[in-house]
């Protein structure tokens, strides 16, 4: 009756890993606030609506749909699915802060920097690395229509990534508008440009031939495709190829979008202080999400064999669906599961761990022995010190042996006052 | 179509309030870390089997549930409502505990000193201060049969209550094993002992004559009922309580429990620094839920009103439903929302709260200049300053009036350059 795994693509979080968790989220959450983001907090369930609202592109495919209670679900369950339904689990953090802006909106001011941490749910299949709750850490910056949002939101980002000891970082930077030059370049239907975008970005999974064939089977021009071939040949030999992009989609391209990137590009490469960092134009770049308006960005890591840590980008249009007139907005959010994970493979280790200290005593200790000990205790834990008390085992060597791999110093006493001479 | 208010019964958490949260659940992780618990962290959604079991009580009837997905959600809706789930969102964070200790029990080493922090959810009536999503603060010590444990949770809570501001707590201490001695003492029936403890729970909602009304509507004797009100006229004009029901019920009472009681009673008191938070037996305390098998504790704190912000128990016999064989738990749960509601109400302050700086520049500046600086503030940033970024708006009066109202201090700069003499 009693299951003791977790539910399905779920994970508990062991004591170690927590340390390392713990000490990551710390260092972000100083970092970000050096950089003026407030942090802030939505409930993990959104209203049905909300979620599916073709925002979230792929996502939306996976909510944790929550059933409703009482007289309601009675009157539901003679009807379909969605009748039973009317909240769910939120798959990211950003559908949640526009949600959050339009319901506050007389409490905050613009620009607005926010910092979010959480939980979201995909109920995706689960494979190694990839879990169906996972944390995602975000910044945003509501209300600045210049690249000085996407700019810091970047540096931001980047630097806790340096901090965080990620080595080999690489942002990919891309802008949805080209994106759309592109399909209107070579004549992809306008309404078909989100399922284009969707075979595009099976880029890095089935290869060139594999888009090529999807793109072909999926009912599209020998043309289009070929014309998007073409251009892509063209690109791939060309010496500057945002040059290239502009230049020859200047017919279609909103103007400026060409000098926009290379605003940003050039302006976080000036910033940012670590040497292993690169910024890179990337034309192939998507990002899945229904929601980006302009700038897209996503970083990658050398040591974590090239898997995306990190993405983000404009999302012009989305608050406005909440209040009617549109505000501009920028995010970008660290997918932290990822990241800690490969930073765990690697070796990771906390610096300047605090020090903890298991104090075994006697099994003959009375009751009141064990309550002056604590008081011993309390005094160095009102120093700071992580203090543990056990009473010594029948097998103490081999307690004594796991705390010391769990990283405790190991003090035995024989009388409270012992502790005193042995901790301080 | 886009819903811009919460989820029913949930909420946003704004900046501000959200400053002072992080500051307490910092507080909170040092001082508990100090006594040796070790955080952990569990998914929000449990198997409906762990969630349906009779453990939790009343919880049980306020739990979110999770739809199922995809074929089996096809084939289960022909069916009832229970076919149509398979999880369900955490109504505590006990349950979940006892399931990741069992999960994870090859991994941990006994006693365990667990810490969690995490949000909850129960589908309840919104009320003022009570919501359908909210944060509980969890400490647990599994595998210490020994009242060491009690006097340890009880006194790492009121240390951390007591650092929080907190004034006038009394601690509210009883044993379930005494509450089943007063009901076979009275001869409720065994069966109906759970039935019985839920009306005698509601003493402060209906007061005594509603709950005598009750427990006779309810079909249970005069006798029964005449027994118990007979025993608690004595016990009220008794000098010492405790031993009251020690005397009285020592047929019927597991032996020493009384002696545990007092042991725990005394101990604590001798612990205690802070000389307005009490500690007292309390045989009309219940707690609602099902899974304890000795001591129950409650903190109301005078300042609150007298509401409960925390509360707790000995659940010896929870953990052997998932392995088979029984683990002895005692935990201690903090119900941070209202513990927060009533601080920030007493008009509650950071302790050494961080500067925060927001930098002004006028609105000639040119992206170069912007770069430059945040160069400049970068450098302050590393020393672990606050520092905001924000163009002069037009209306720079009331600009300056937000973010003052915000708690920043603000500096105007005409050039990059003046940032660095302003912020140093």
């Amino acid at each position: 009756m009693f299951v003791k795994q977790t539910v399905k693509g779920m994970r508990d979080i062991l004591p170690a890993e927590n340390e390392i968790r713990e000490y990551l989220l710390d260092l972000l959450k100083s970092t970000y606030r050096s950089f003026g983001y407030s942090l802030i907090e939505t409930p993990c369930m959104e209203h049905i609506e909300n979620l599916s609202s073709k925002q979230g592109g792929e996502n939306e495919k996976l909510i944790f749909k929550i059933l409703k209670r009482g007289e309601k679900l009675g009157n539901a369950l003679s009807g379909s699915e969605s009748d039973l339904v009317d909240s769910g689990m939120r798959y990211d953090l950003t559908v949640p802060l526009a949600r959050y802006y339009a319901n506050n909106a007389s409490a905050l001011t613009l620009p607005f920097k926010a910092m979010q941490i959480g939980p979201v749910w995909r109920a995706d299949r689960p494979q190694k690395g990839r879990f169906r709750q996972f944390t995602q850490c975000d910044i945003d910056i509501l209300g600045d229509s210049s690249c000085n949002a996407e700019i810091e939101l970047i540096h931001a980002t980047t630097t806790f990534l340096d901090k965080a000891g990620v080595r080999g970082c690489t942002v990919l930077i891309n802008d949805r508008r080209l994106l759309k030059a592109m399909m209107d370049y070579c004549k992809f239907p306008e309404e078909s440009h989100g399922d284009v975008l969707i075979i595009l970005d099976k880029f890095d999974k089935i290869g060139s031939e594999g888009v090529r064939k999807e793109l072909l089977e999926s009912g599209y021009t020998q043309e289009s495709v070929d014309c998007y071939y073409d251009f892509f040949d063209k690109l791939q030999k060309s010496e500057d190829t945002l040059s290239f992009c502009a230049e020859t989609l200047k017919e279609v391209l909103p103007e400026g979008t060409g000098e926009n990137l290379q605003a940003i590009i050039s302006t976080v490469r000036e910033l940012t202080a670590a040497e292993d960092t690169k910024f890179v134009f990337d034309p192939t770049l998507v990002r899945g999400m229904g929601y980006y308006t302009g700038t897209i960005f996503e970083i990658r890591a050398e040591s974590f064999k090239g898997i995306s840590i990190a993405g983000g980008g404009r999302y012009d249009r989305m608050i406005g669906k909440y209040i009617g007139s549109d505000v501009c907005a920028c995010g970008f959010s660290i997918g932290f599961e990822r990241m800690i994970g490969a930073l765990i493979e690697g070796g990771f280790d906390i610096p300047g761990r605090a020090e903890k200290i298991a104090v075994l005593y006697r099994r003959s200790f009375t009751l009141s022995d064990v309550a002056s000990l604590q008081k011993v205790c309390n005094t160095f834990r009102a120093q700071g010190k992580r203090i543990l008390i056990q009473q010594m085992n029948k097998n103490l060597g081999f307690q004594k042996k796991q705390l010391s791999e769990q990283g405790y110093r190991i003090v035995e006493v024989a009388s409270p006052d012992e502790a005193a001479q042995a901790l301080s």
